[in-house]
């Protein structure tokens, strides 16, 4: 009977976590709000065939006004209860193929992918204290780890490592302001997907990546507070389900 | 006979850095290029004193002209000749007493501490390649390791940690990017410093630690590149010289 809300909802990682939350039993998933900056007709036709139980809700991550928008309407639709679990999943990866000396896009990538999270967490943070699971996880990615930047160096994305260590740093700075409150804040790698994001040639479907990414959400307690998970898969040595170093 | 450019040498350990490099032989340090967005009577007063040596360059890194601006002069100043060593020493720190959830600053820090080395970074480096030492210092500190987070967790700067933990990333970026010209691009903490940012309860005097972040830049070569490099300070436990985890 846990409710879940999920930022980028509107294909890729989000609306395959939507979809196989929609799929388990009411009694395990009561809701799921499936947000989203704009139209999805993968969403909206999720939501169609849901019964209620995925409730589609406007939200830019990158425009604090719709996130407290947003925020009114999920807390009047929870009817008094809290909101159990927070998947931070809105994100850009934006490249420079020239060398990091050509990056343009810091900032934006920054805003999207750093104050976009800061700001749905904290907006969201009054509904989940009320929550009974207190879990928010931050959909990171190993290439965003600086222990293992030498191993990404081929990949021209700078703006997104530097934003996704940015976004490990802010996830550990709100899992040791909550932990006393029994929150578990978490970063997770849910390992190189075929989306538009990833692109075609990822290791794993969207479907494999979303499956092993809710196991390990479903797993995290208090333990993980502050951890970088990352998933586990059979059969790919390198999702071996062993947390990532920074 | 190496030449040094510092950020935000107007006054505490970058006006120290400026003062120290100024007083060793000309056979050693030829020129520092002390820049500064203001006006700073103490780094006017050791210009003045330098015949010559130490050449103050309004730079105010949070301005991209103005940097553009800065290494324009710069160039005409060398003659021809490189620029040896960049040190990004610029920063600033801004609390969030009441949490990482009340932060409204994080935008600020980035643009000071990650953009600003990045924009300073690339505009010199044209220069600092066809300079002798390739050397680039990232003054960091290991409040913004991510591993070390929980033993900072009382220090309310979380913007502070989460930039400096980006800053880290854009090193590293920056340094597998320019390791086949035979860079050493290095992020260093020089200890806690009774300046104005780091408060008269600080470890050690701005002296120790200029002088002790001097020994880790002379001593930096191709070996370093990419690595967090802390400070060496006798009597000091947590000034062991060895690097900090990310
Ligand atoms: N795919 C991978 O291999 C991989 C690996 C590691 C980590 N990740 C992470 O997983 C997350 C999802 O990635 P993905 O592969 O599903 O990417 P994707 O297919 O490109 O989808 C990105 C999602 O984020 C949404 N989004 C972007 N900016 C937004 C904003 N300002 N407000 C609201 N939503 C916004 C997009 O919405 P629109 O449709 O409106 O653009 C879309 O729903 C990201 O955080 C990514 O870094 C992915
Ligand atoms: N003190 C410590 O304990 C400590 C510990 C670890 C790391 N650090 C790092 O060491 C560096 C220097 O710190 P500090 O203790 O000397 O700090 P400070 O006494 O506050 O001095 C900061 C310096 O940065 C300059 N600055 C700030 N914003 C600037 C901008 N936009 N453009 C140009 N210059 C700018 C300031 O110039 P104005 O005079 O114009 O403001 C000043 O010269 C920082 O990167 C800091 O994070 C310090």
């Amino acid at each position: 009977m846990a409710s879940y809300l999920i930022t980028g909802a509107s294909r890729g990682l989000g609306l395959e976590l939507a979809r196989q939350l929609a799929s388990l039993p009411v009694s395990e998933v009561s809701k799921v709000f499936a947000t989203a900056r704009g139209g999805s007709p993968g969403l909206e036709e999720l939501a169609e065939k849901s019964s209620g139980r995925v409730v589609v809700v406007k939200l830019d991550v990158t425009d604090e006004r719709s996130i407290k928008q947003a925020a009114v309407e999920v807390e009047a639709n929870l009817d008094g209860k809290g909101l159990d679990v927070l998947i931070n999943n809105a994100g850009i990866m934006q490249y420079s193929p020239n060398g990091v000396n050509t990056m343009d896009n810091l900032t934006e990538s920054f805003t999207s992918n750093v104050l976009g999270v800061h700001w749905v967490t904290r907006a969201f943070i009054p509904l989940l204290q009320k929550g009974t699971l207190k879990k928010v996880a931050n959909i990171s990615t190993t290439v965003g780890s600086i222990a293992l930047a030498r191993s990404w160096h081929l990949m021209p994305a700078p703006a997104y490592k530097i934003t996704k260590a940015a976004l490990n740093s802010l996830t550990v700075q709100y899992a040791l302001d909550y932990e006393k409150e029994g929150f578990a804040f978490f970063a997770l790698a849910p390992g190189w997907l075929r989306t538009d994001l990833g692109g075609e040639n990822a290791d794993l479907s969207v479907e494999q990546g979303a499956k092993a990414s809710l196991e390990k959400i479903f797993g995290a307690g208090t333990e993980q507070n502050g951890q970088f998970l990352k998933v586990l898969v059979k059969g790919w040595n390198q999702y071996d389900g062993i947390n990532s170093p920074w």
